[in-house]
């Protein structure tokens, strides 16, 4: 501990240097990703705003709004999408805290129904999966995820499936998550894993 | 005015059969729009969430968060996009209560940066405006609007140019703003106008 002149304590322990990513969550692993991407013009993808039902706006200045009531919806698309070499991209992203499995009960129906729709129209679509336990980041078609979840024998993804049938996205620092390698791979034929 | 048997008035003035759809707004027809689109399986394009920040959540009950502070965040995207015959859908949709013109100061500067972005990566980009005064409502290409946005000796759009140069949007019951015919002629060279 050091103390400082204002008298705040800093904890080095809790700032150690990292090797990795580690410490960010996927969604910002995602964003920065998504930042470095737009930025070098490879591609325009986002996440999308949390969709939430405004209740009772107030005004207590005159060009300020704020939101007072506001509740939380059920998402009915994906939170990720934009466009990549002239393609719809369209993908969800989910951290999972179980060992052995990602339980379908992360995503909602109407995920999987709007995986299958853009799938239909011609997007790239995929789930993107942290699994926290491993440290791995995995990309998984979207197809797949949709077999496995109508197949109706199985509440979730077995982790031994997945490191079978998925893409590992290996971790950098810039980008964090350089996922449009195996965009490239699977979907324009190109060899970069 | 009817007196129902719980008291209650209806004023069926107000329940006016209208011929057209004059008393949505924009929005509520593109939703609709995007909903048809959706249920016939012709394509996929949703509105996206009002960005906001949240700032503070409430639990008042075990399973309901409750957002008791949220301010709304500048758009840096479009409002609407999705996918279409395999290509990447990307819009931004504004009402207009001028009458000679469309003021620039209705589109955010990022989202004219974000039109030029997808354009570059290979979507189909464009705004729709619609013109209170006149009942009309155009879809113009993003190309265009770039232009016309960076080249600097004007802040608006003339209605005039907007008559000759964009494209009019019919106006149907379902849908009831069938862009989608206008970016097939535009697109997919097919003659539907």
């Amino acid at each position: 501990m050091i103390k400082y002149p204002n008298g705040k304590k800093k904890n080095f322990e809790s700032a150690k240097i990292s090797t990795s990513n580690r410490g960010m969550n996927l969604e910002s692993e995602l964003n920065q990703t998504n930042q470095y991407y737009l930025d070098l013009n490879l591609a325009s993808i986002h996440k999308k705003p949390t969709p939430i039902t405004i209740v009772q706006v107030s005004y207590p200045s005159r060009n300020k709004a704020k939101i007072i009531e506001a509740y939380f919806k059920t998402p009915s698309t994906t939170d990720y999408n934009g466009v990549y070499r002239s393609k719809a991209i369209d993908f969800e992203a989910k951290e999972c805290h179980h060992k052995s499995s990602f339980p379908f009960s992360s995503l909602h129906e109407h995920q999987i129904q709007h995986l299958k729709n853009v799938l239909a129209h011609g997007a790239i679509a995929f789930v993107i999966i942290r699994f926290n336990y491993y440290q791995t980041t995995y990309l998984i078609k979207a197809e797949d995820v949709i077999n496995l979840y109508y197949k109706g024998d199985r509440k979730s993804i077995p982790y031994s499936w997945v490191c079978e049938n998925a893409y590992l996205i290996r971790e950098g620092l810039i980008p964090p998550l350089d996922y449009l390698k195996i965009i490239d791979t699977l979907y324009f034929e190109e060899v970069n894993l």
